[in-house]
């Protein structure tokens, strides 16, 4: 059954719901959707390497995970309920300084294992020792977009090594040549990194065609400190220096006014909105997604870093966007469940630059089977309300990337080994942070 | 091995941590825990009729919704993203309209069997037709208090029907006989109740020493038209009508002034918070948890219903409790995990005169397993906070309730005929309400 996993393979999914009808998925052995309806079965039957019993469940694109720091998984549960700067300072930072590369490498594992289980099929990263997080990812199967956390604070000399730093990530990531993997420029934030960083990584992504991922406006004490050191608003500054893009992912977005909603809607910018993090940080205030919308911008969604989410379920994600726009904003109508999904996929894909977020022929076979015979889609009045505010990531039974089977019946090969590695390695970290 | 399931008999629980420490638990044939700790299992091998291997687990006392009403499981997704008003009028009433018994048997069914597997093991219900519920929660083996709804719209003739039958359900319930059943006095709240009504239902819960069920100041406006109506604050008026007693669980309570949580404090009440149905419908305010914690109220936590969440996890609540209250009060350090897991264990079972929630010698054995080598549990740093941050319901493996298994590594014996029950009353339910 093993040799089922990760291989390139012709795959027939019968019998399964899509967008409300019976069907059936052909997926071919280069990895895209070859056929999706009724009758596909008749047809395919023959081609297929394995048929896959669709027969009780819901057939979804792949989610897509728009910001997040991956390795941090391996600091789980380590500090929460603290003042933001306590938080960092006290507890993130210190362990941080003692990550290694087989850290970033085991806690990008254990996080790409967490994302096939709960159905995300692509995430955009941003840390450091990228290389080992590419080493993972491509070992996981998954698709991601690797970004340097580039941090120069406003310091010439750091600004340099930085730039090094992106420019060696890029070409490493290149040499990979593995269609699942791309690069992206990282500038961290308006706060972290000076305008001519800003401007270095701008024109950096420009000349290698790569998308940017950076944090925008996630706390008002940024935005205060951004106008008293700046004179002007953070989107403002950012779009100064060339950094908002169509390729561009901003994440948080939370203490945007309108006028910049409208000006990232004008540059085609992708917001990722982090509702749990924002919660759980007390940010104070929520993204303006109906500004944001109403201004064309692609509102997409991601989970932020495990040391602040606590976990990489975008199902719960979505549900926790859906249910904190309209508290916020004061309106049970805003962000219904159809949108909510919306940003867990296509707004996704197309915020990361691929082709995938929607089950269509001719597209990479991103696809996630949720098991229908379960409580939380009994009764199925409505499968987008029930997979928005009733499932989490544990109805996900079924996991394909790029036309390989990745969990199949919620067997993911080599899990054992993922959890204890990444344990092992997180002990160890805390270890050598405490005896130092 | 089916025959396990439901049975009052010996148990060791072997190899299982509890509170971060590796111990045993034997559970006696009476259904209490008898011992709790390392080398239990030396002692009571012997008189165990069964042994569950715990290794690979944590346990936790059983969870407490302490507010829903279980039969509208049945109308999980059938409307979302609405105005209260129009989602109350078009959609909920109209086919409650059509709800008979074997749909709240069915829904009460479908209900139990999604907290067992999300490791409830007590809630307190408010609905009609409770009989129906009483028989689905003596079938399903968990724990209720059970009020029929009191509303009498200021109508002395409802009134004395509502009376009547809250009489009925309570004779009912007594005459079950099952001591995992009680029953409560429901009157369904400040503003569908007369001060005639309340009083009533505060006096006869005196003389049958039952608990009280309310939902209080669940919106801002209801709160204004009992200023309007009565000339005081909805708290104000139900203490006058006797209402607010130790055994009375108020839920929501989101637009509660201070003055209003002091009261409750002063009088013992549980003050059930509702913090994703309260999002969903958007009431603009949470539970103001530190004043009421700062009282001396009894503050606990539960889902509401299907209708309005969609789901029935307490975890998944707990979680959204700890963040929005950092979130809407502005304080990271606000409910931290471990308060918020006291919220769905100890202090739940207090709001519902249960003697568990807590594992100790002596107490019920209302005990849950949760898998511990899953990704939401890996790196283990901190047990409280996984359980809250990054556990969902998916992780609990076994439920046990009074002793007897309800759940062995996450098989729920005739969970299928139950799913098809449900599924089968609930579209016929939509038929008669779209044929009518």
């Amino acid at each position: 059954m093993d040799d089922i996993f990760g291989r390139q393979q012709a795959i027939l999914i019968a019998d399964v719901q899509v967008n409300g009808k019976n069907a059936d998925i052909f997926v071919r052995d280069d990895g895209t959707i070859g056929a999706i309806g009724e009758g596909v079965r008749k047809q395919h039957t023959g081609e297929a390497d394995i048929i896959i019993d669709g027969n009780g469940a819901i057939a979804l694109p792949g989610l897509v995970n728009t910001h997040t720091h991956a390795a941090m998984s391996l600091l789980r549960g380590y500090a929460d309920d603290m003042i933001l700067q306590d938080w960092l300072s006290q507890k993130i930072w210190p362990l941080e300084a003692h990550l290694t590369p087989p850290d970033v490498y085991w806690g990008t594992k254990l996080a790409c294992l967490e994302m096939i289980r709960t159905g995300t099929t692509a995430f955009n990263d941003m840390y450091f020792m990228m290389e080992e997080a590419a080493r993972a990812v491509g070992e996981a199967g998954i698709r991601a977009v690797l970004s340097y956390g580039f941090i120069d604070l406003f310091d010439a000399g750091k600004r340099e090594a930085e730039c090094r730093a992106t420019e060696n990530l890029v070409r490493h990531i290149r040499s990979l040549d593995n269609p699942r993997i791309t690069a992206a420029a990282g500038p961290h934030a308006p706060y972290t990194v000076s305008p001519d960083g800003l401007k270095w990584c701008a024109e950096f992504a420009r000349e290698e065609k790569i998308g940017i991922h950076i944090h925008l406006s996630e706390t008002e004490k940024e935005v205060n400190d951004c106008i008293a050191q700046h004179g002007k608003r953070p989107a403002v500054l950012l779009d100064e220096c060339g950094i908002l893009t169509p390729r561009t992912v901003a994440a948080h977005c939370c203490w945007l006014d309108e006028a910049e909603c409208t000006l990232l809607g004008k540059r085609g910018v992708s917001a990722s909105h982090n509702p749990t993090s924002n919660m759980k940080l007390a940010t104070n205030r929520a993204m303006p997604w109906h500004w944001l919308k109403d201004a064309g911008a692609n509102v997409c969604l991601g989970t932020d870093g495990c040391a602040s989410n606590n976990n990489l379920d975008m199902f719960e994600e979505a549900k926790t966007a859906a249910i904190l726009q309209k508290f916020f904003w004061n309106n049970p109508t805003l962000l219904p469940a159809q949108e909510a999904l919306a940003m867990a996929t296509a707004n996704g894909a197309r915020g990361l630059g691929l082709a995938t977020g929607r089950l269509l022929p001719g597209t990479p076979a991103d696809i996630i089977l949720v098991a229908v015979h379960e409580a939380c889609n009994t009764p199925l009045h409505n499968a987008m309300s029930n997979i928005v505010y009733s499932c989490n990531g544990g109805a996900v039974e079924t996991t394909i990337c790029d036309g390989r089977v990745l969990m199949l019946n919620r067997e993911v090969p080599g899990e054992k080994e993922i959890l204890e590695g990444a344990s092992a390695a997180a002990a160890d970290l805390v270890r050598r942070a405490q005896s130092s």
